[in-house]
């Protein structure tokens, strides 16, 4: 048995892994925007016509409809919106349909961090570790799934014993009176790439929808496990581990993200 | 990167959501109802035969077999009732296949509610939450998915902070002892779109199949949610943040549904 | 809206129940038969390359191969042997695949109780109530599941409020060491229509395949609901409520079962 | 009905299981590779782009890229190399993909032990078992679950009163970095079939990918059962049960995977 690894020949196929990496599907389709919409159905995220999803795809920003079952949306019902000329490319046939009531908060998000990418999901272990954590933020470190979420700040993701830091905002009557409290928190934690709505559920953003998901889906692993380490009383920081990051500056922030966006 | 919610064209996407704005899949089918079999049978809510669905499309009752494998069920296999001529439209080919011992309980809460679709799941979460909650009603308040449930007096979703109530009864050697305790439920919960059958499951009802399906996904992740809750001792009703609803008037109940009943 | 329930055409509809209306979809074919091993392979009962599935099919019965991927297995991959003749039919291409170590134990209950099919899993329910439950039986009694069991003595199914019995025996090293203690349930528990086995899992046996299937999601169903009420101190039983069979005769034995064996 | 374990006929289709018998699929292929992608996704193991698995298939190597979403992997984004000839065979048209970091790992497993396949996971339970066992290895015994585990001393599988071992090694800030404890491993239990990465996750390996991955499932139900077992108290190991492997000879090692290696 030999030791591959250290074949010249196998060597080459290990490259520095860059956020560019991450973008290797393509802009999103109508046909994946619907797809990943099952996909966060059958995940738990987006039951009962819950959730939502925004995302730039050159262009165009497509929105997932309100009210509709997220599981069954076709082609057709997802809204599209062409952000330079600004104008409808496409939106239901059925006029009542109304765009996810998120837009406002997709907007300023996008806005505010060039993100291409947002995604509301209403998994119950966003809205069960709410309840755990009375504080205004939820804070993990030593977790391998760590390492998946990208620090805008330097543009790489974090280390395995950073401490992942997620604010946590409480609920309103409406999506759109989340808009003063999300903007606080854009404000004050720049470095954010996620809040939870106490009582709610989840926003993630990122520079591709590929980034988004795969974010969304490591701090959705590590709320699920946060859940199981307060029940046993498993501390979730481990003070002597963490590292401070030193090259944390505000000016360099959302530098990167907005290098990508296209508009 | 603009802020593409305040674009003229962009707010044309949005208007206001209507109760009708649900309704956007037309009427059941018989391929969507075997679907939804398959579904709900994947959510757990119809293991071991369990489960049943009553639907109304135009002048047609679909009901589901009794004792046939839930995820099994083809289109045939579904029980086709034309409510207006009351004749048979289809039922199995083989005669001793039995319509759903349900099928007392839908027929009294369609014509008590105006409602056209109740799904009676044997969700684990119904059945447990009934052991953690002695009393005859489970409540819950200040919970996103609680605006997914509507309001047949209002004909409104209810709000955020509003307390969703659902009655609890006691479970009966067989469905038609449930015949009863369901209509004292429909006369002294009239807001109840929902009730609890203690160690059984649960049946939800609602104006059409989609909001009823909805509801039903809702009320089963809040379910779930609340035993996490009575674990942990966390409140199921924040009373401080109780909005006594004041347009609860009984002479307006049934009348959305039933002006939305077609027979 | 019409009480559709009232109408002499519906009510033709609706016939009694009886053991023979679960028999609706015929024998058991190979393609069915595989497509059994991935769904209970999806419900988590046959992990691993564990568990199996004995089952007679006119005058054919299949059983499952050994330490194949249960959610992989081919048509070819079944062994089919006439049991009338006592001819082989068919075996896996691959001479050296072994036949389910669980034969032996399928031989015996089959010809004590004249089951048609018995299904083996390693549901993890399965095995962690066993850790609860120190006695050597397993009851729950008011659930409505338990409805969904057969009573070989009555041929009919229990009762929302009897109590099931569920022996539970010790694993052995080996499968067919099983047989003894296997015996001796089918002696000294002549109702019982399953058997766990400590730290290992279930067997479960009935009339037809589409009746043991049902019995087995019945049953894991509510050993899954037991652990939860064992972690909550909620009585599995409830002693008041507990209605003595009294038709139970030691005579009427296995006459239903062996009534509807082909052989 | 007749007993047929005892037909001569039957008997014949049973015959002694050896360790072949469980390579019957065949070679690796890149359709299955990216359909095992697809279920371990599913499976919960390999969520936000985590887990990796490497198989050699005859003279070819087939790793899993870095980065990339594991359910959405297509044939050209698996990494293979001929380990003969030492060249690259295929490699993802995109050249920034990586091939996973796990590479350097899996090459001192493949080496070290002769195993053919490695599967690591991220599986939640390989995570939290982690932080209830604060020792340096997870024990278990008396298990069925047990019996899918090969010992490489033996080339025969654990018996069922057995204890399993998998040692326990704390993460590192990157894969590389767990180079050196996972050759401590290796050395200083050389039965060890698996390794658990706290906080981080399980890695597998065997002498073909078949067993592999039934090992990988075995361990992952283990795992999750031990964490039940845990918060209630159960004991993992019995030690009155555990039977002394006599035949335990350190010269003995990894022969078997050495024999079945084809490089």
């Amino acid at each position: 048995m030999t030791d591959f690894v250290k074949d010249p020949n196998f060597q080459e196929l290990v490259v520095d892994t860059t956020i560019e990496n991450r973008n290797d599907e393509g802009p999103m389709t109508l046909e994946n925007f619907t797809k990943l919409m099952v996909q966060f159905y059958e995940l738990g995220w987006m039951r009962g016509s819950g959730g939502a999803m925004g995302c730039i795809s050159g262009s165009e920003l497509m929105i997932s409809p309100s009210a509709l079952q997220k599981e069954r949306i076709r082609e057709q019902d997802v809204f599209v919106y062409n952000i330079s000329q600004k104008t409808e490319v496409q939106r239901p046939p059925n006029k009542r349909i109304t765009v996810s009531s998120c837009s406002v908060l997709f907007s300023l998000i996008m806005k505010e961090t060039g993100s291409e990418c947002v995604i509301h999901t209403h998994s119950k272990s966003a809205n069960l570790i709410t309840q755990f954590i009375k504080s205004s933020t939820f804070e993990i470190s030593h977790q391998e799934y760590i390492k998946g979420i990208y620090d805008p700040f330097s543009g790489k993701c974090l280390k395995y014993s950073d401490t992942l830091t997620i604010p946590i905002i409480d609920n309103m009557p409406s999506e759109s009176q989340l808009l003063e409290p999300i903007r606080g928190v854009l404000e004050n934690h720049p470095q954010a790439i996620a809040v939870l709505v106490r009582n709610h559920g989840l926003f993630v953003w990122g520079p591709t929808w590929e980034s988004t998901k795969i974010m969304t889906e490591c701090i959705d692993y590590l709320l699920e496990l946060a859940i199981e380490m307060e029940k046993n009383n498993f501390k979730l920081v481990n003070e002597d581990g963490y590292e401070k990051e030193d090259n944390l500056s505000e000016k360099m922030r959302t530098l990167l993200f907005s290098d990508m966006a296209p508009v």
